[in-house]
């Protein structure tokens, strides 16, 4: 099974992070690879946005330039490789490729969050591939599961820990009692958050990522705007210290399901259960938690971002296109993209949290517990605590419509015994039952 | 993307637990399968042992034959499915059909760990695809993550619960604090162990899985008899208990690991962190926890038998080597097959945990530490235990040579306030930090 002489050759987009990544692993494990593609893979081209800027990936220091579009028309390019990452020109250069016949691989969360199912189609057009693993949680397998292993199952839902930052944040909460404002600081003068932490805090980044994944799951177009998103920054202390003496842990799930031919995405924070197999991963590991009609639970861990894991990803995709490339043929296709109705977040059928400050007096559990009443909302669990000068209601409520639980909500402010309604939180009770 | 009329025809080579999965994933699923494939996958024969038993397979009265070869050799089958199990001849069958060109796809572990290297080289001398990923834990996809996924990086070490029923049964002893006996009873009468558990509870069944994953990972040819293998029969109560209080639960692993281009394989119930991702997989789960080198820590978690989990895997497998045939294309061959070295366990540097009785009285510790000392084993940790009429010394000690650790326990023996040396078992505690 040695490899001939062959050689493809791979024109990079980005000389960055990921692509220094990409360059080493291709690099160290050359000859293994060239055995299993049947092929060398060598990178001919690196686009770079900045010339002068010194670089230490291991190739030739000609094979640098500034024009992306060059490195695309190539007529030395086979595969074109793009980890510049942003929607333009990273978008028009992907489809540049494609349309030209060249099989594309992309570590492009955002560009595939936003226009995913019309690269997809381009792709299918041209007859050629386009592999986008590394753009769903880093090193973790799950697009290949999901588009190959269970291409004869039905998903019915997904249900993931997408953002590393955000996992960390919430496992040094959860283990050192740590209020959110104080970790976060910590986080970022160690480099695990950003200085401007947003996109991971506020669930923008775990919502691309369930964008992709619910497109992909339901054969569907699922955009990033498409997905309800709330983001960490008002867990508090106390909502993690309750959700443990609950048996829970709270998480920032990106959660996907069909219900009744409709599809339905969210990203927020919500209590979990700990003996679901999500509540186990922590500090900045990725998950992804898979219900399937045939194949039942299954769960995919790893490492969601960094240079080396996001590389092994890509360059598992790269070997993927050449070999095909080398036979003529085509990987996996997503499947025909039939528009499926979005289900609104009033319609979220979940069970919840609800924390209130209360006047410590005779009477309030009473209106508060009429309250959920009138409006269609079982309580399932109810308990008052308090120190000397606050008196608080912790509410765990049966399923109940997300509409309903909002007008009990607004209602529950509006209680002469009712300081302010502290948290609301989904708690995620359904799942594995080993 | 739809379908033409393109039919591919399935003989399907066994009608028990695993072909009903099978045949009732491919008729429920049939028009989605179809877009997918690009083509109609229909099963055209069923071959049976038994034709007058009754069966409930949705395909017509008319496909079924005793006659496996025919099946194997009729012109109306496209892709042979093997779900009969066992050796032969199921063997014979593959290497037949291999032969004359028609790819296989089948959920024999037994024989993949067997044979699998040589009927990868069929497959590869034939030009034709020879998929298992049924043969490896059930429904989770980790076949295909280690042949496609992590083809450009190297994997280092393999840790997997890879047998549902002994770790059902664990978790019960560890949940409820129950004997080995009792539970197993209780696994037998609620049909979760067989009534001859041997297999299971044994560690041949992982040990086949193993010899599978490490053949794979690593490039060579390690078959089932290469894979040390020690059972749960002997985990006690206190062994649980024990572990929990230092932090660890006890799970039965198959490790398969390379160092210095020598593999090492082996399964045996461990103590293991309990902040490790595989210790929160409880009851009847399977996972597998994979470190390489550029992609870190991955984990895969899911059901490791029955019919649906099991068709599942089968049915995507067909449909990915349906896609091939089509194309004229083959999948991600197994890399050439490298004889490497086996270590041996005596080789084998961990940690360990001895439980010992001993005599009540001064001087024991200092004549228990004396001897492992003695013999290049050092201790972490020790502490002494015991009601009225017994006392028992718990020992964890640093990383030792196997070798070392077995040379102390026989001297342990032979110590005159040692009463008997009660348990023995290795502690796995390198692993995920996140």
């Amino acid at each position: 099974m040695a490899p001939d002489d062959k050689v493809l050759r791979i024109g990079l987009l980005g000389g960055g992070t990921v692509g220094g990544g990409v360059a080493r692993i291709l690099a160290r494990e050359a000859e293994d690879i060239a055995v299993r593609t049947g092929a060398h893979l060598r990178i001919s081209r690196v686009a770079v946005r900045d010339l002068t800027r010194t670089r230490d990936l291991p190739v030739p220091d000609t094979v640098y330039t500034d024009d992306a579009q060059a490195v695309v028309d190539a007529d030395d390019v086979d595969i074109v490789v793009e980890v510049m990452g942003g929607l333009e020109p990273a978008g028009t250069l992907i489809r540049r490729a494609l349309a030209s016949g060249k099989p594309v691989v992309t570590a492009n969360k955002e560009l595939v969050a936003q226009q995913g199912p019309a690269l997809y189609r381009a792709a299918h057009d041209a007859g050629v591939d386009l592999a986008y693993e590394a753009a769903v949680a880093g090193a973790i397998p799950i697009i290949r599961p999901l588009k190959e292993s269970l291409a004869g199952d039905r998903i019915t839902r997904i249900m993931g820990i997408l953002n590393g930052t955000t996992n960390y944040i919430l496992t040094r909460m959860t283990e050192e009692g740590a209020d959110y404002d104080a970790v976060l600081a910590d986080a970022q003068a160690l480099g695990y958050a950003e200085a401007d932490p947003t996109a991971d805090v506020g669930g923008h980044d775990a919502a691309a990522k369930c964008a992709i994944l619910a497109s992909l799951a339901f054969d569907t177009t699922v955009t990033l705007d498409d997905v309800f998103r709330e983001g960490i920054e008002r867990v508090t202390a106390t909502d993690i210290r309750t959700a443990d003496r609950l048996g829970y842990v709270i998480k920032l799930l990106g959660i996907a399901s069909e219900v009744d031919d409709r599809v339905e995405t969210r990203v927020h924070p919500a209590f979990l259960p700990k003996t679901h197999p999500l509540a186990s991963v922590r500090g900045s590991f990725n998950a992804v938690f898979v219900e399937a009609d045939a194949a039942g639970e299954l769960m995919f861990l790893g490492r969601g971002a960094g240079a080396e894991p996001t590389g092994s990803a890509v360059v598992g995709d790269v070997i993927d296109v050449a070999r095909n490339l080398l036979q003529g043929a085509r990987g996996a296709s997503e499947s025909q993209h039939r528009a499926k109705e979005l289900r609104a977040i009033e319609e979220l059928q979940t069970q919840y949290y609800v924390l209130l400050d209360v006047e410590d007096e005779a009477g309030v559990l009473a209106e508060v517990a009429r309250c959920f009443g009138d409006h269609d909302v079982s309580i399932a669990q109810v308990w008052q605590d308090g120190s000397e000068d606050t008196a608080q209601l912790v509410l765990i409520t049966h399923r109940a419509r997300e509409g309903d639980l909002r007008t009990t909500v607004s209602a529950l402010g509006t209680l002469s015994g009712v300081r302010s309604v502290a948290s609301v939180l989904r708690v995620e009770s359904e799942g594995v039952t080993p």
